[in-house]
């Protein structure tokens, strides 16, 4: 990991700003990716379409994190993004990029961090705290279909990352080997991660006030029910 | 609706089950189909897989009720089902059948009930229990794509239900109409009917000890990560 345009200022910047946090409180850090986002949404929506609402819901999920620390680890500049909290650039692929991040922060500050994917846009600030709030050593808060998309980590020190796949398997594994105790955090909205065009009808459904839910709504898309089963449409074509 | 072999004698069965129990209770009512059950599930189990899958899914929602007042309602006898709760036979369609039923309960109970569906392996007791406690006079437990999977009515002589399509904003909106507060229970578990193959991930992923996760896996079902999905596999096969 470093940043891209200045890598040798990554350490001093990084020192810096967590001194003025203090070592106690919960980081938390978004991974991010707006090149190419939401691939397997290509078939209903548009490249910039598509990088606008990965924009909308990051913005959805830092709204949720409010009052916590936030760093944004992403590949790529965040041009066009309205965004307060740090960003910082790496090239690694995810699993290097966090565990590497994790590896940083546990020399230089210490303390829990959480990891929350970016594409959440139903989580909200009161699912964040309750995670923060959690005894265990570990807490994921599953995805479906394997995945997880929240991750609290109490002691960085203890714990690797391993996404993709059945990731909720790789994370219970890591922390059986490292003796950590782990909660499971029980949420429809917190598994609701939008990768497929059928995950839109949950945003649709559930996520009124949201800023990707508006954009959804403003590009014209709909819940409607064809053979029983709820589809999203978009301006009166079923996509 | 009425006791199938027996029709005349549903009204009687019907108040004295009730006064046994008490009026101010939760009921739970559970409606169930074993005739061509999870249809859906066509492609990777057959007919009497299905059925068995539908049963041992009953029996998990069952156990998750557990110190509850349980009827199930269905349209066709259980057999081969070891089941302890009430049985019900309707031959009616869900939503006039479980209205139907309402309007007996209100008319010999009263009391507030709790549907749960029967396809909803990873409930557990906690859930039924928190749900049953809510404060709101209607609480829902949205499944994916639109769905109701527990729906707790308060005072059912003010709702009416109607499943199919999006049952969830159709609840919502019924409630409205009659000025009643809603409680929406986010669970991950909850959420989760299996009704597709995708489904039967969820259930391998998440439902150890569960009568439903061991019939599949002694049908050799596990779960394997294809182009980075996961998926689930039958003796070596991909379904």
């Amino acid at each position: 990991m470093h940043v891209h345009t200045k890598p040798c200022d990554y350490d001093h910047n990084f020192l810096n700003m967590c001194e003025k946090r203090g070592k106690s409180s919960m980081k938390i850090v978004i991974p991010f990716k707006s090149e190419n986002a939401k691939s397997r949404l290509s078939s209903v929506l548009t490249p910039d379409e598509r990088r606008g609402l990965a924009l909308c819901m990051l913005n959805d999920v830092i709204d949720a994190t409010d009052g916590f620390d936030v760093d944004i680890l992403t590949p790529s500049v965040l041009s066009g993004a309205n965004i307060e909290s740090r960003i910082l650039l790496s090239e690694l692929g995810l699993n290097e990029a966090l565990n590497e991040y994790l590896r940083r922060h546990v020399e230089y500050v210490g303390g829990p961090v959480m990891i929350v994917m970016g594409d959440l846009p139903l989580v909200m600030n009161h699912h964040i705290t309750e995670i923060a709030l959690s005894d265990s050593d570990v807490v994921i808060a599953p995805g479906k279909g394997g995945g997880t998309n929240i991750l609290c980590i109490k002691d960085p020190s203890r714990f690797r990352v391993d996404y993709y796949g059945t990731s909720f398997l790789d994370h219970l594994q890591i922390a059986h080997e490292n003796d950590l105790t782990v909660g499971l955090y029980d949420s429809f909205a917190a598994s609701t991660d939008i990768d497929e065009p059928d995950d839109l009808v949950e945003l649709l459904l559930h996520g009124y006030g949201k800023a990707a839910h508006n954009m959804l709504t403003d590009l014209g898309f709909v819940v409607a029910v064809r053979n029983g089963r709820a589809q999203v449409e978009r301006s009166g074509n079923v996509l």
